[in-house]
């Protein structure tokens, strides 16, 4: 397995909010990134619909794992800015989210994710769709972008 | 109180996944909401920083809150679309956000977030800004924006 | 043809902007609209590459074009918000946007962009990529979203 | 003068697209810029209001020049990506930009620029908020970001 593979993994996998999340890894290859969540009441809004903070949270977390296994050794992503439209109100059993990278560069990739709500007969519907701007940079320099 | 402030503190409390990130509502008036989340491990990424979905959550509740200050009776709000700029690498005790409505609407609202890192001196630091438009609607309409 | 292809070309045509612009209307069909500038000096920005506001105008009038091939008579658009993430410094013969309706909507409708230039060998390259959110509304409410 | 101060007012002026629009550089200092554009009928959009690419091109260039006053000697800013929010349709004589750097940084810079239209008594109304996110480079690096 590609080192870069290996450490997107590991990035998906570390992060603590994404664990207590519960967002899973289903598919990883470079430049692409594929995670879900298994739905229950704590991921809603007030009004019983997935919270927004949790589809952006899953599309920037798959987005940046995206990134990450097409950097080098040595180096990290941190999410410079994103854009999430809200395009439904989603409900159902699962959220799934789909991320490819646009523009891979040395200082700046642009990646985007889709996010789709699944209901109990696996029919998905898409729900979101974010544009994610991350920053490149050498593992110490994080402090200041 | 006024009913809309009433209607926007119960919108605040009542989110599960709000409470579960441990939110917690510190100022509320028309217009105007502000917010704060004790950081503990689980609100981390992969490097020790804040998730930048803890900060979008928070910029996007809290600026949806401050919308709900503004709005009628059997009327709600959805997301329609956010975008938040991570400023800097987050870290401290405490992330305190500061949303006001920019321009409120009869369709469209448009409010503003900017989240704090906070340290144990009670120093504050920006680390984030977004900007969230908010679907303003009545309340059975909710399936399709 | 259907009326709102009509309408959608009526608006597309009738801005001075896009006219003083140069922008051409190249396709349109239901949620689809492409179009297209002829790249001149005065495009250009300090450093001789398209300045983001000629992608950006192209970006947003090209969606708004494929939104109204799906709205109603009696019915306009205005653009509520747009995001447009410049990828590469742009330069070439002519710019060339493909946009299309990621979501309709009663009262939001959803639309991206790509923008691509294009050199003397009709080479296209991805320059930049825009969402755009577009409030629809009855023709006389147009002061106030 | 400060040299920083200089080469930003030659970026707002030498830049051919700007000039063709009838910008007006207006106030210039560290981490600000404000600008104008006397408006015409080539401004407009199909329905009168001025066109959204006006506003965005000055949003995005006067937020440029506000981060070209704190970069060094041999650096140059590109737009990495922006957002806008359209929050009013626009008319009147004038349209009013100001724009000031949220985030300066060594790679990445922040500006936020507020649109207002003008009428014939000098009243001013906040028509557009734009977010812009600025990549920091040496001169030659700027093929690729």
């Amino acid at each position: 397995m590609q080192k870069s593979i290996t450490e997107a993994r590991r990035v998906f996998d570390v992060a603590p909010f994404i664990a207590d999340l519960g967002c899973k890894l289903e598919q990883l290859e470079s430049g692409i990134c594929h995670a879900s969540i298994e739905l229950t009441e704590k991921h809603q809004q007030q009004d019983g619909f997935v919270h927004a903070g949790v589809q952006a949270t899953l599309a920037d977390h798959c987005a940046g794992t995206a990134a990450v296994t097409l950097i080098g050794d040595h180096q990290m992503v941190l999410t410079a800015e994103f854009k999430i439209n809200l395009l439904r109100a989603a409900k159902g059993k699962r959220l799934v989210c789909k991320s490819s990278v646009l523009k891979p560069g040395r200082v700046l990739t642009v990646a985007e994710s889709e996010v789709f709500a699944e209901d109990e007969n696996k029919k998905q519907r898409l729900v979101a769709k974010a544009t994610v701007t991350l920053a490149v940079m050498n593992k110490p320099q994080i402090e200041d972008q």
